[in-house]
């Protein structure tokens, strides 16, 4: 017989009704019945109930056990007795009757239970995360964590794309977040950096001649800690090809996720064939470049109506033709109590209010009610309603001004007047594309033009665009994948001419040697036949949060650093001693006020 | 018709005879004959064959066409004349007559060529290595890593494994090399460290119940460069199982390496039933913990026959009971010239030589020649010819002394006979599992007993074994698979039993606070219910060397790091700015002679 188990603790079945049987697991759960003892066994693969009475030689070493103590039991199966059946568990027809029991190792008082699922605090939880691990949910989610990760990898697999491991020990690659450095003991003074993610090495790998890469990469970012991200290290799924354009990326990005939602989703409805919207037309109809698309309102740009009307604020506005009146329609919201409740909301977000006109029905007329109906006249409201397509019992709201000031409030509202009506169906996952991404952004504090997202893309109309046009009006190949309000992937067609390449940067301020300078392996490589390719990262971690209907990434993370980004379990970071700082050729350089 | 390719460059063949194609890729080859242009054109799935002639539209474009240009060719696919057909290749019976041309990507003057197999140093083709890696064989050793890495990954799911992510950034956890630490920004004075290997976090894994682990998890060292070992960053298949003895961890492991040497092994014969052969057997049959079983040598004892003896010198040593002498017996190698060439090697190894007998039929009479024979006599040496079962033609070579300090050098000298007569088949991986290594050895240095593996490994007969044994004594269930004379694998049986543990350390000079302060989060997690667990790790990028053929384990990285631990391709490591340095709250240390 095994040492430890003939059967794990999910295994046992009717069938196996009186065989002999040996499990090994933790005690879950422990009831004391009128002297009889039942012991719920878990292990990873489930739970057995075992059973002593006082006739069982094991019965006094069993009365000993606690919790969580790991135990091996050997005993018989039997049926358990007509009525004590427990149809919802696996093993839920038998149980085993302890004839000889060990301890394998005890447990003391337990700072938080595995059994029920009572909520604890984070710190608790993550100082004692191998007893959290033990719980159901985070178990659960740490193996769909597992199983969505194979499920990416077959997948890539099955489009064609090979997987290779490129290096954690690097340079440090600019890409708009703060590298981590590690010192480097050979070579004194200098630094390798953590990868904030490889998107160097892996257009190195096309230029290589590789064709399909792919990589669940670990990324490292030192930011300041957010609730939506994981401080320190986080995964993406990297991908790359070469000899494709745009449409090449999205045919074989698309059955991917795709996939990943239908096998993972619990049956939630999945995006078939994605919509493709530009960056421009999210902004204006959702107010966001990830908008949730669960969500049916559509925002519309109703200043036509408001235009030299009596409503003087909004006309006053419309005079400077950069200003716009955009109208966030609220089927169903159409009575007083909501909108002025939505007014409330706007004030607590620090703007004036949010205007509105409401629709009823008043003797079978169709009337638009609230201080701006009032102000415009039946004439405007009811064109705006007709725009908006709204009906008696529904409102719109109003934001007016520059949109680039009020886009990001507008999409806010949006989200708020959907959540507020119940117009979100939970249950599905709705996927896009959102694309033609400015190349360039205006930094007004600079007083200068930025990248607005990836340097390394490729400006739709290349080099001619680059010397021709205003850059502001400059659209890249660049693209994102927004699901349910969270963007989960963004990727590119790169810029893979050097001239171009130049051109792009130094239309942003960097001459030709700082492109040498900050990407010299990429721009050296650029001049030995590179060829056009593009590619994306998508966010492993999102996803999986998204699949397992989490609120936190750290609930999908197996041993994540907490918001100060620490590991409290294993004590990261810590301090060094002066030996490894001498050997390192660094020293402290801690000020009193940080100690 | 897609804007790059309508066929990659290895999928033309003879029944696409006729049809019009475009394919993009790398000018591989050029070849001007009498005016008629031929292109190799290569992508990472084959070579097509292309031809121009002056006819051709775009003649006059593809004569400026250089060495790994980049381009895209239109044309029509036909059959190559009668007599120039390749059938080594794929694409071997057509050609594609060029009517369209476009260059998508220019290449200057090439620092190291694709074509071709000339050797080049390794800083070239470290600098250039996207370059490189367009080469046939390390382009072919990158993608067989991939294979062979899928391939563990499925045997291991196959075996009931799950793989898990450990996290990178992380606590100092001492395997005995040196950390590489990562300040942190928003702790000042402290520091991150990257792991060595994860075995505390498998072996948390292990007490929140995940009972199957593995990971192809990075490990980083900060060791001094040696020619066997990648600098910095390394691969390993690390794995762990709980509920387990030894045996458990052979059944798994064994078919998972024995599958991946027969399925990448190129035909040659692989160990089916791996031999278990403990350390000490090792030392003494092999003179070594990684025996090369290729090599049919077997080393024996031989000390019975030089006692009291006329050899002065052995049977002088010999009168210390702990010195030995060992024979490594030679089959073949009766020729004096070959056992002199041994005596010389021994002495350029710094020994003062290497006595022999060989053996020689002279009149129809075995006799054994040699100042060795010459000493002890005709009874003796031929008391040692049967014990060693040698034949005429035959020699035996020895050392004598302390086998502790001998050892080594017999196990080179056992493998340096077994290759210069030839005695190695290269058809062979032959895998072994050593087991049975002492917990404990002896540092002379310090006049203490240290751990002399891991040491969470448990000790053979537990607590109690702790508490009775001379330490030195005491063997450990720790094991090695060892394959064709590389050690591939280490891996044990953990030490589960907080108080075992808590022995353990005490015996190697560490006190239970030291413990805590070490493994703090390892060894509170064995206070609250730990399971009896074990498991190992193998280095991936041996296997894959072994597997390629190949001597240097750079042969089979991607962008691996020089021997000095630099990327001379991305400029790592490198200066970091003030401000870095600042944020990381730590200055440099470097002095004028290391600058």
């Amino acid at each position: 017989m095994h040492r430890y188990r003939t059967h794990t603790c999910g295994q046992l079945r009717d069938t196996d009704d009186g065989a002999s049987a040996r499990v090994s697991g933790w005690c879950h759960r422990i009831r004391d019945h009128g002297g009889v003892l039942f012991i719920d066994l878990r292990d990873h693969y489930g739970i057995t109930q075992c059973v002593a009475d006082p006739d069982s030689p094991a019965f006094k070493l069993v009365e000993t056990f606690r919790s969580e103590w790991v135990v091996r039991l050997d005993g018989k199966v039997r049926r358990r007795p007509a009525g004590t059946e427990n149809p919802d568990m696996p093993t839920g027809l038998v149980e085993l009757y302890i004839t000889d029991a060990e301890v394998l190792g005890q447990a003391a008082e337990l700072p938080l239970p595995v059994f029920g699922d009572q909520d604890y605090p984070e710190e608790t939880r993550l100082k004692y995360r191998f007893l959290d691990l033990r719980r159901e949910r985070l178990h659960r989610n740490i193996m769909l964590r597992g199983e969505v990760v194979d499920g990416l990898r077959r997948r890539m697999k099955g489009q064609g794309f090979n997987e290779f491991q490129t290096p954690i020990l690097t340079a440090s690659s600019p890409e708009g977040a703060r590298d981590f450095l590690v010192p480097s003991r050979i070579h004194p003074g200098k630094f390798y950096a953590l990868p904030q993610a490889p998107q160097q090495y892996k257009q190195l790998l096309m230029m290589a001649g590789f064709d399909r890469y792919f990589q669940i990469a670990p990324c490292f970012r030192d930011e300041d800690p957010r609730a939506d991200r994981l401080p320190g290290e986080f995964y993406q799924l990297d991908l790359e090809m070469s000899f494709v354009t745009q449409e090449d990326v999205f045919e074989a990005v698309e059955p991917v996720i795709t996939g990943i939602f239908e096998e993972f989703g619990k049956g939630k409805t999945v995006t078939q064939k994605w919509p493709r919207i530009p960056y421009a037309e999210a902004m204006q109809k959702y107010g966001s470049d990830k908008p949730d698309l669960r969500n049916p309102i559509v925002m519309q740009n109703v200043s036509e109506h408001f235009r030299g009307s009596n409503f003087k604020v909004f006309a006053r506005m419309l005079e400077d033709p950069k200003n716009e009146v955009r109208a966030i329609p609220g089927p169903g919201g159409g009575q007083r109590t909501f909108c002025d409740r939505m007014n409330s909301w706007a004030q607590s977000e620090g703007q004036p209010g949010l205007g509105y006109i409401f629709w009823r029905e008043t003797d079978g007329k169709m009337e638009g009610a609230g201080p701006i109906a009032n102000n415009i006249g039946p004439e405007r409201t009811e064109a705006i309603r007709q725009q908006l397509g709204l009906k008696a019992g529904d409102a719109a709201f109003f934001t007016a001004g520059d949109p680039a000031k009020f886009v990001r409030f507008a999409g806010d509202a949006r989200t708020r007047v959907g959540k507020d009506l119940n117009l979100i169906d939970e249950n599905r996952y709705e996927l896009a594309w959102i694309v033609d991404f400015p190349m360039y952004e205006w930094n007004e504090d600079e007083k200068k033009v930025d990248f607005s997202h990836n340097p390394f893309s490729m400006p739709q109309g290349g080099l001619e665009a680059l010397e021709g046009q205003d850059p502001l009006t400059i659209k890249a190949f660049q693209y994102d994948i927004a699901c349910n309000g969270f963007e989960i992937a963004s990727g590119g067609i790169r810029n893979h001419r050097p001239q171009a390449m130049v051109k792009a940067f130094e239309i942003a301020g960097y001459s030709e040697q700082t492109v040498v300078d900050r990407f010299g392996g990429m721009y050296r490589a650029f001049q030995y036949g590179a060829p056009p390719h593009g590619g994306m990262a998508a966010g492993v971690d999102r996803i999986i949060m998204l699949l397992a209907g989490e609120q936190n990434l750290r609930e999908v993370a197996l041993f994540p650093l907490n918001q100060r980004a620490e590991d409290i379990l294993m004590g990261a970071p810590s301090e060094a001693s002066t030996k490894q700082l001498r050997e390192l050729h660094i020293r402290l350089n801690v000020q009193e006020k940080d100690a």
